[in-house]
């Protein structure tokens, strides 16, 4: 799914053309069209948007066998262990964007957020030389942990932040690779456990917030708690976050600086970019998936529900949605290779 | 729908028989099955249980006509409004358990919970005593509150609470007073607000856990937030919870002891009370509202995931599941008055 | 919600602009933004797409006082009750464009559909001579007759149709008024029953498809069978439909003939108006709700599953889907009110 | 999740025990807790009734070394494919009741239903002697195909049916092996295909109500029109049907037939059967899935909203109800066992 929500970004790009399509072997040799067609008749095509047509004659290779001198950037949405494998053979010649988490958690690798740590990318200087490598490898982080670093960010920038304790209500489009959640398992119904991804969301989090020391990144030395539970919603994760500040700042000074934040990046302009990093609403019924989560195309971090907590020195909570197939996946992934390019790092 | 399931719970009860129905003044002086029937044929049962035809052609009285006399317990459902007014009048002459929230923050009325604290009905005496009643007010805590004070009620006792967060997931039948939540809102979505509910889950937890001197409650001084959102379940209230411990205890000492809660309580064999007051599961996936939400016909809190939080000093979380229409609303209240029964206070 | 949906409608429209905007009494005298916000802060804003903020300052007036000189159409998308006391006060002086049922079944008062049944408008002159008014009134169908007739047209013309068996799996948003449906009702449920509506489909399907006779209208004569069921779905009506045609004809002719219904229509190029009236897809699992209905804006009808049914005379059977807050509420009616002042009729 | 259902039911049989458990090769050798339990600690227990502890220690055999000497009747509950493989083998030796449709079509061997074709098992004499099995093969019919042909028995026995059109909204739970319909595909949409269920349905619903005519079955010579859609219902199979009836029969006649149906079955007092195999309902909001699935424990069919249906000779329509995984599935099945043991067959 996360593939075609790249041909959906890609199809009208003005900068980047899809050059080329891979998939497994199962689809080698096929058109697109015929790759996602089942044998019933019916089209495996899962986005919103209508299937891209532009694309419906393209050849598809195997994965495996992608010329990547025929391109200039490869963006990669495959599995962790498939990306384990194909990212390093791509990454060998060419810049890879990848939605996986493989590299994530490796010394050389930054997790890059648009308009919050690009200066992070320094890593990839030292991952060339170390790997080998023409390109690089530079991984999202998880669809989970974009929206919480875009709030923290500039609370960190601002105030300091101590701890932070988060549960998220995630959607059911998160949970990854065919056939994802069964419906009989969370119709009426709440799962409280997503294998990995509070892990994920702590260590990364610390990572993405981190300080760069020469080409070295220096976690962010706080500890982060989550609780991830999956929820019948379609698209749209959403969190209930608890921040223990640096210094005192009330829900007001807050927002102010939420809504601030990043004006230096959205006014570079990138196609993929959102206006507006986050968007702070007053409406204490808001942040909602349904209603929120496609605001500026999925691109926006929505804050609402912003209020002091009793429990917590210094403490401060708030909801946020964040769409994790938009900004949390292809198009987070598209807008961050924008970044890249218009710094001349890709 | 809490008037319903009082019903349901008082059908086959062995030791309370229903004197008397009283509901507003549109239903008086019909049967209980026609004030249940609509226009259309249709019939406003809304509970799971089939409707009790033993009270099929019971009158109905209205509220304000109630003849306390001739019983000798009032279980009240109603909304907040009503009870203020009504709760007292009966209360002249009679003892009250009572679902609604209206009497709840006053200093004279406990906040009952069986099993937990039921020596904070001794201001039962100084509510009759202060308010000329021969008969009592005593409402049981929220359906939101009710598991979770169940849940740090032996953590309390066993290492001391120094903080509490809570997120909770809540079902659609907590929504109380008809039509409740609308589909359209909740549908592929998460509502991040509920009025009022947040504060009263505050607020009655330090009570509920609070110290009685002499015939006054002394909260527990700790600070609790909570943040409670809708979600599109029906029944079952899921709440993720970290609590910052008085001593250092770890997962599975906190899960002993959690498990053994109540035993005391338990084995009293109350007609209501289930076989064990919170039943901890080792199972990641659990607990999730559909599949845990019936265990002893919802009399149980169910707890899961339980595990150190690295964000708090003396952290440890875990996920809770408590059945809000029954443990949290009629179910429980008739526990509630089998326990003062038994202990000769009603 | 259909009000929403007008303005949603006219905000960008090239021909039409919003004049006034009428409500309840309690609306009276805010402006816009303030008549749609709650007293906790939250807004009544019910659609998809964004507020429309160039109508948040446009002042509300009383749907009684409407100055119905200062407009030369008025969309009236109020409840039928309403609509009986509203309407001739709006017809006396001015075209009204109804989505309400409550002129829909006398006989000098047309059902129209855009492309289907524009000559029925030749009943507008009738009743403005025996109803003394300036104006009139112009119902649109109930928003499951829609889409039935639309596909059902072609049909007619083509082959006749001898009989008619219709259920329906309809959205929630085709519930009215607020609260609509409770989603303790329909989670996990399917409700069906819905007071009236069959009863409509039946007797406004052979009222659209009926023979323009003078200024009268005979119905279509054929015995049409409607079940009418809710489901939990969003928007979006779905519809299982078997049909006995007046003579044989396979299910490729019947796919030609539907899929070509209406280019004289759409070929006027109406600023609402769909590039298609009806899509007919081969997937057998097309047309679904949440993938087919914003198809052209919602505007266009989507059948699939066309094949022969075995159990009629010259039976055919098929799926369809029908936005029924687009084409089928305040869009539908836009575009109607378009093809009336594009033939000189409004 | 059909072979769990057999655990349930068969838990506290009166007449039946457990004697082997058979699987895959991948369970074989394990206890059946472990073969349930997953590598993470979770539990693939699917049912809502709570997990047998009675079986917990039970051995799992591989299926095809199931020692058939041991047991008196086989329960089969696997997918096609394997019955028409493992199937013969059992039936060899032993009596085999079976959920799967691999067998239902051949002229040996009948669909039974209990209460209704219980003649149709002198097939089983046939089939024996023809294959040479000591043992034979009974399958039940789909779970969509039940309802319809308990509902429609009484009708062909007291008035005749010339055709029968059905439209399904079918649960979730009936869609078979794990795992099942993705939550991403149904939520907020219905699914308008379910492959091969029509053709089943119309089959199967000719042969079940047939003739037996010697030691063959004729089919009931009445065409059958069946559209099936997914809704997103956990359990309990919804049909609107219309049917043609042989001769002209008001719907009061109906329901009072409908009522009657089956006195003689259920005075039987097989320990899994109802009390009644179709319950009719007034209330025109009812059946629905949820508040009826579980009438009897399921094994009811439910029927409301009978009313003529003026598009068809003769017509009448009405609503059902059959719970796809009670009398669908593994109960209906143990019922049908009860059924022939008890009149000597097994």
């Amino acid at each position: 799914m996360a593939g075609q929500q790249f041909l959906v970004t890609l199809k009208d790009h003005p900068w980047f053309e899809v050059a080329a399509l891979a998939a497994s072997e199962r689809s080698a040799g096929k058109t697109y069209r015929q790759a996602i067609s089942r044998a019933d008749g019916s089209s495996s095509w899962q986005c919103d948007e209508a299937f891209p047509e532009v694309f419906a004659e393209q050849p598809v290779v195997a994965a495996s066998e992608l010329d990547t001198d025929s391109v200039d950037i490869v963006f990669s949405a495959v599995e962790s262990d498939a990306a384990r494998q194909l990212e390093p053979i791509y990454a060998a010649t060419t810049p890879v964007i990848s939605t996986a988490s493989a590299f994530r958690y490796e010394d050389d690798v930054p997790v890059l957020v648009p308009g919050v740590n690009l200066e992070h990318a320094a890593l990839l200087k030292r991952q060339q030389r170390e790997r080998g490598w023409k390109g690089w490898v530079a991984p999202q982080p998880n669809c989970t942990t974009i929206g919480l670093v875009i709030a923290l960010a500039p609370l960190v920038r601002a105030f300091g932040v101590e701890r932070v304790f988060m549960t998220s209500l995630q959607a059911l489009s998160g949970a990854g690779k065919s056939p994802g959640v069964a419906a009989l398992d969370v119709l009426d119904n709440v799962i409280p456990f997503i294998p990995q991804e509070e892990e994920k969301v702590e260590i990364e989090t610390r990572k993405v917030l981190g300080r760069l020391e020469g080409e070295a990144i220096e976690p962010l030395d706080v500890p982060v708690s989550a609780t991830c539970t999956r929820v019948n919603v379609r698209d749209g994760h959403f969190e209930a976050v608890t921040v223990g500040l640096g210094r005192e700042a009330g829900p007001d000074e807050v927002a102010e600086v939420m809504g601030a934040f990043g004006r230096e990046f959205t006014d570079l302009g990138l196609p993929s970019a959102p206006p507006e990093l986050i968007r702070v609403l007053d409406d204490p019924y808001r942040p909602q998936p349904r209603l929120d989560r496609d605001l500026n195309d999925g691109m926006t971090t929505v804050v609402g529900r912003l209020r002091a907590d009793q429990a917590l020195e210094r403490g401060v909570k708030f909801c946020l949605l964040s769409h994790n197939t938009k900004m949390g996946a292809a198009k987070g992934a598209v807008l961050l290779a924008e970044h890249l390019v218009q710094q001349g790092l890709a």
